[in-house]
């Protein structure tokens, strides 16, 4: 099925267009307005790098408050704002709604694992229930771990862990890891709500339209590519190669001003 | 001249090998990691980057607690680190004084400007030497902004300001800008200390080091070049082109363990 509750928010309609939505992930002030600069619609942020950046490990709950200060920082963004909540960072839903209920985002991500394991679906299931009662207008994303920490496998666990969360209240669902293409188009056809993935290296944005995907996040790819680029960067000057492409000094120093000032191009 | 004082620090001797220092500038705990992992033997902080990371303008003393915040972050990297202090975020020598010696960091910027204007050489020279008074193991790199702020020009004052922070006990010399060869010949000649230039496009470090440069910071452009990565790496996906080379995440993961377990490479 891929009509679905009408979304009525701005974040919700960028769902409904006639391609995927992509949606970049920040990790910190600058690379979300570059990324808006840069004329994407929307951003969200990746709890990898939120957490990396402070020599922390993703998905315990010791990002939260990097991930909160992040959150804070990117409200005066022209565009709306995705936060990569984890687990919540509490079990209680009712802490989690109220978390949620403090951030003025306009969508979440909450995944159904906590250090690295798997939790029971009614344990998302409750917190996505809490937040979407308290938090009508948040777009809930429920991210589905089993592929992300089991690698490939079967579709089952997935797919109930998926339809519980749609039944829940959730506005999407999100199944980072490998998946088949016909895994994918199984769940896009299962799920009222949108379907979205991270980047396949083989699968362009417009294959996995076309088995249904109409969220593309790009995960901590665009942190770890920054990462990259950083070391190769310092390579080069200590090697003599030549030196890589780089924002110049003075367009950093513009992402400092007000963020109305910006020119959006595409 | 080239042979200076006995740089007797860990940090000071690495400016006195056959090759110039390449120091990479970090802006966050995981770039440094990552550095410290590619083999670099010493770490620095870049202004911009902190800055940047937070929205704020570089140059300014807004940046003054993320810089701090990042300086304590490192204290346990297995190598010396140097923390770009702009200013010294206080025009009370004794104010900045005390702040480097409640930071353990093995070397310290301090530049003389603020807010993006020269301040007279005599302010930067009284911080100089009230840091080396306190803390005399810390390897203090007066920065000389002349070229920094006003383009290519005459040497004249670059190299007032210069000396005036060798006598008031500077252990290197750092002047970012546009400089021909023969000027940066010529202030490596002037100054006992170490020369600290920036890469240029066109010189290498080998380069450099025919002119007298004892160490090269890449500044900003780890940060810079990283920034442009995410932003190719988000539109890479978007458009459909090859995604980028990019840190495994199993690899970003592992720069949360403690430095202590990482492998050091060349």
């Amino acid at each position: 099925m891929r009509a679905g509750p009408p979304l009525r928010t701005p974040f919700g309609v960028l769902h409904d267009g006639p391609r995927p939505l992509v949606l970049p992930n920040a990790w910190d002030v600058a690379s979300a307005r570059a990324f808006v600069s840069a004329g994407f619609p929307a951003v969200a942020t990746t709890s990898l790098g939120v957490c990396a950046a402070r020599g922390l490990v993703d998905g315990a709950r010791a990002g939260r408050d990097g991930v909160l200060a992040l959150a804070a920082a990117l409200s005066d963004l022209p565009c709306p704002v995705s936060v990569d909540l984890e687990d919540g960072y509490a079990a209680d839903p009712a802490e989690v709604a109220s978390l949620v209920g403090s951030l003025g985002v306009a969508g979440i991500n909450l995944e159904d694992s906590t250090d690295g394991a798997l939790v029971p679906a009614a344990a998302l299931a409750a917190k996505v229930a809490a937040v979407k009662a308290r938090c009508p207008d948040v777009f809930v994303n429920a991210r589905v771990d089993t592929h992300w920490l089991g690698g490939p496998g079967p579709l089952d666990d997935t797919l109930d862990r998926a339809l519980a969360y749609v039944d829940a209240g959730a506005d999407g669902v999100f199944v980072p890891g490998p998946l088949t293409d016909a895994q994918i188009a199984a769940l896009a056809a299962a799920v009222i709500v949108p379907l979205n993935v991270l980047p396949y290296p083989n699968r362009s944005v417009d294959d996995l339209a076309a088995l249904g995907v109409r969220r593309v996040s790009t995960g901590s790819l665009p942190y770890r590519a920054a990462l990259r680029a950083a070391v190769d960067a310092a390579r080069a000057v200590r090697d003599g190669s030549a030196l890589p492409p780089a924002v110049p000094y003075a367009d950093v120093q513009a992402l400092a001003v007000p963020p109305g000032t910006w020119s959006l191009e595409g």
